[in-house]
């Protein structure tokens, strides 16, 4: 089938999802979360042909890693959608209650967004975890996995098709995309496509961004600072920048750059370097770092790398205003923490840096879904509009107006005689 | 100067708007008002300028009384910005608490989204308007008014401008564009520009939202419906059909189309048409409309049209889901009307019309910023994430995570000895 027709029958079904009811939603989760187990056997035997063919082609051993799918991994999804049951509805909240007039009650309700294209990498974890939270908030979703787990995602995709359909879902509500074209395809439809959430490299991510009309959630680059004031704790200090750096480095909130402030430096740097030197972390440093300690030479690229590795620059910087400055210029929006026991210094920095999540006195490698308690998460968005920071289903859902009245018509409050509104404040939640 | 140039102002001004405190603004705002009465005579001037050249060119009456400036107007726009003092700072709203552990709290803060481009019609009363709502969510602008309003656009930005930086906000958080290149040069500073908000003709929204990469905030077409359902009060649904068309037909939340069930068009449809006669709107209808009242033959094409004039189309549907099948397919998102008796029926329209403003027993022509109570508008948005239908200043903010701690490291939290999160919300707002 054309991609076209899978958005359109996607698109269909969306229209229909956003008056299913919250019972309905956890039943078919749950109808999900049993099918998943009775066809343990039939997933792994799929994922087995997945992992043979991977180490045919020689797969990297991480890679095969994430590409496993046993059933332990099974059981684990099955635990996410027994939590995502637990979790309040997030559609049909009211978000705002006002009288315009006697009997013209205006709420702002929220709703599902329509059709979401996802696109992921190779764990197939993954796909159970964004199509059930699509399920819970009412969207359509049009799914495209790492192409390594092509056996295991498309056996996935049937069995949470089927079980879901088979509670009372719109057949067509989850469709598989399978090759890099189908994507490419899938990037045009911005007629039948509300929002695209590419998971993945930077260079993936940044290729989506630039090649769809379609809002896109998401963030390409992770370049995270740690900028450590004039007033830190050295000890604290230390243990932040080493935890955000070395905890992790592959994950997009590790951090990448260290900022100094040179009252500090002296003291601060050659007890960090020596936490460095023994995780094995490559410093690359201003002319003020190597007159302190031993680093290679930073060049004006370093400030804007996301290494992704156990390498980072450091900059000694004259005052807070430098080091905010280098981070809203070289960063990315996503994550950079203050170590510093002054709170104007604090208050300063978390106002004026201009990314999703900003932190005092802790390590940046708490932006995440998981530790901020938002259930699962859709991803780690640097948008500037609708959601940012880690997303949960709440990124999944916007509202609409419902205005009820009893035959009011514009007329009645213009002229003459015009009724005025009354534009109070309810406390009600929308009735229909 | 280059527009990228003046882009790169705004954008190093909007990161100092993010911190400024609520009095600043408000007087800023103070400050605003006083300059604009202040400098009448010289608006006046300006305008009467533009006025001379418009008269000369030939503009259209109606055009020439939008872009007519006087003391009234000016009155006005200041009556504006003394309402908008009075309504609560959008920024620094805490909209969510956590704790994660002791003494690990995260903040859900609102902020501004930064850089908005706005492009508005000839009435220069909108640029007042857009930048003093820019101003109280401390966002930058780079506004493009009507190229007939030029002088008038220029001395009221300068005024602006010199006010409010005297005020004490950054220079270069207002600019000024002049040409229709300018403006095509603006849709291409992604790395500058957030937000663009275009207001005017559809086809000039529509190249907006066609020509660039940045999220564009706002509405082509309105092609707004009412519904009469079967069970409608027929007395009521010829006044809301009447009202939804005629009130003012040159509107984007005018009715275009009128949808009847076939159960209620023979009673209804005579009565509704005298009505439309009288107003001297023009009919077209379905093969069945026309078997019961007098109507020129309705295209395909009219289903999709927004006539912005005295021009209905009417359709007989078979049944609430025809009704709503046909608004998903021809309508615009924008604002969609039901009149009925039948709770059951509104509910199922007011969840499955995928549009931003659903209405029941009402006029389509209440979709509106300031019917809704919103204070200002910046617009109306059919967009399907951030801000749907009219949007106030709530559109021009977002939210950032603030996370305070003092010390917690990711790996206090994983390993053997790990500390559990807590996950409790709190009831208290970011001290910060």
């Amino acid at each position: 089938m054309e991609i076209s027709d899978l958005a359109k029958q996607a698109k269909a079904a969306s229209l229909h999802l956003a008056a299913l009811k919250t019972d309905v939603k956890n039943n078919a989760l749950i109808f999900v979360a049993k099918a998943l187990i009775k066809n343990t056997r039939d997933i792994i035997a799929a994922n087995k042909k997945d992992l043979t063919e991977a180490e045919n082609s020689g797969l990297a051993a991480p890679l095969l890693k994430r590409l496993k799918f046993d059933e332990g991994k099974i059981k684990a999804v099955v635990e996410g959608i027994e939590s995502l049951i637990k979790l309040e509805d997030p559609v049909g909240k009211t978000l705002s209650a006002r009288e315009l007039d006697k009997d013209l009650h205006l709420y702002q309700v929220s709703c599902p967004i329509g059709v979401v294209g996802v696109i992921f990498e190779s764990r197939p974890d993954a796909l159970v975890q964004i199509s059930t939270l699509c399920l819970k908030s009412d969207n359509a979703v049009l799914l495209k996995g790492g192409s390594e787990a092509e056996n295991t995602n498309k056996i996935l995709a049937e069995i949470i098709s089927q079980a879901s359909v088979s509670a009372g879902l719109p057949t067509g509500w989850i469709q598989l995309l399978q090759t890099r074209q189908d994507v490419k395809e899938m990037l045009a439809l911005d007629d039948c496509i509300d929002l695209v959430v590419p998971r993945g490299s930077n260079e993936f991510v940044r290729y989506i961004m630039n090649n769809t009309n379609i809002p896109v959630l998401g963030h390409a680059d992770g370049i995270c600072h740690v900028y450590v004031d004039a007033d830190a704790d050295i000890d604290m200090a230390v243990r932040i920048a080493v935890d955000s750096k070395c905890q992790y480095v592959a994950v997009c909130n590790a951090a990448e750059t260290l900022l100094v402030h040179e009252k500090i430096a002296q003291d601060f740097l050659p007890k960090v370097g020596k936490e460095f030197e023994q995780n094995e972390v490559e410093i690359r440093g201003c002319d003020k770092t190597r007159s302190i300690i031993d680093a290679k030479p930073a060049s004006e690229e370093d400030w804007r790398t996301e290494y992704l590795d156990t390498i980072l620059s450091v900059k000694v910087v004259e005052d807070i205003d430098a080091a905010i400055d280098h981070i809203n210029t070289y960063g990315s929006g996503h994550t950079d923490a203050i170590v510093t026991q002054n709170e104007t210094a604090a208050a300063k920095f978390l106002d004026l840096v201009d990314s999703a999540d900003v932190f005092w006195n802790c390590s940046t490698r708490f932006s995440d879904g998981f530790r901020y308690g938002l259930g699962a998460e859709v991803g780690i968005s640097t948008n500037k509009i609708h959601a940012r920071g880690p997303v949960g289903l709440e990124g999944l859902v916007i509202y609409k107006w419902k205005l009820l009245g009893n035959g009011q018509t514009a007329a009645d409050f213009s002229g003459p005689n015009a009724r005025k509104f009354t534009h109070k404040d309810i406390d009600k939640d929308c009735p229909i």
